[in-house]
């Protein structure tokens, strides 16, 4: 079976201070929103915040909480870039879990939570490569 | 900025079994594993399963939930692929949590998740286009 994934989606309590996050924080543009969802197309999948009482109404599920036990990871280019980068996240509504350090595996990275407490990693990793379209290889 | 997710990782309670699900479910192969840690090379990004308490130690925050309010989607070719393919991750550990049906939006899917609770939609939407390579592009 194809090794893919179509979607993440992200519940969230907010969507408008949700897309504040992704738009101004990240700088990224929706390619689809109305009222209960707001889909940014990424790198070879789709990103989706949606309302949380919606996505639990389309898995059939209730009680959906955060933080959930996943993150979420975006690579910078430098070094230099991981730092900025949590400080433009912060200053949209976002909230730093750990500031940046060098992890074991080498590279450069901190965490900063989203407003609905979604868990993102800004990270640079040398051994990794990301082309021009964003599509990122694993890497030693 | 890219618009651009590196990582997705989903912690695990037991990696082995989080293993066979990705493994013998989805027939998915690792890139690289360790005692801590299954990294799939994905479409653009990478997929890591991750010891919880380890993604605690790594994101600096405990008492991470499950289940979270965030789901993932895995897109099939046909219609006719939903319910097999969902029939294939519940027999390696997986449970239903809506079985198949027609969103509002069009298609087919239904939602299963994984050992750790993790909710994956596997969904047939005949307005995404997915390329040879998993790359997946937004549609209506």
């Amino acid at each position: 079976m194809q090794q893919q994934v179509s979607v993440v989606t992200l519940g969230t309590a907010d969507l408008l201070r949700s897309r504040r996050f992704y738009v101004e924080g990240f700088g990224w543009t929706p390619v689809f929103e109305n009222e209960e969802i707001v889909f940014y197309q990424m790198n070879g999948f789709v990103l989706g915040t949606f309302s949380t009482p919606s996505l639990e109404t389309d898995m059939n599920r209730s009680g959906l909480t955060t933080p959930g036990a996943f993150s979420l990871a975006h690579n910078v280019a430098t070094q230099e870039d991981v730092e900025p980068t949590m400080r433009r996240l912060v200053a949209v509504g976002g909230h730093v879990l750990r500031q940046a350090d060098a992890p074991p595996h080498g590279g450069f990275r901190g965490y900063v939570a989203d407003p609905d407490d979604h868990a993102w990693e800004i990270a640079w990793n040398p051994a990794w490569t990301i082309d021009e379209r964003g599509l990122v290889r694993f890497g030693l």
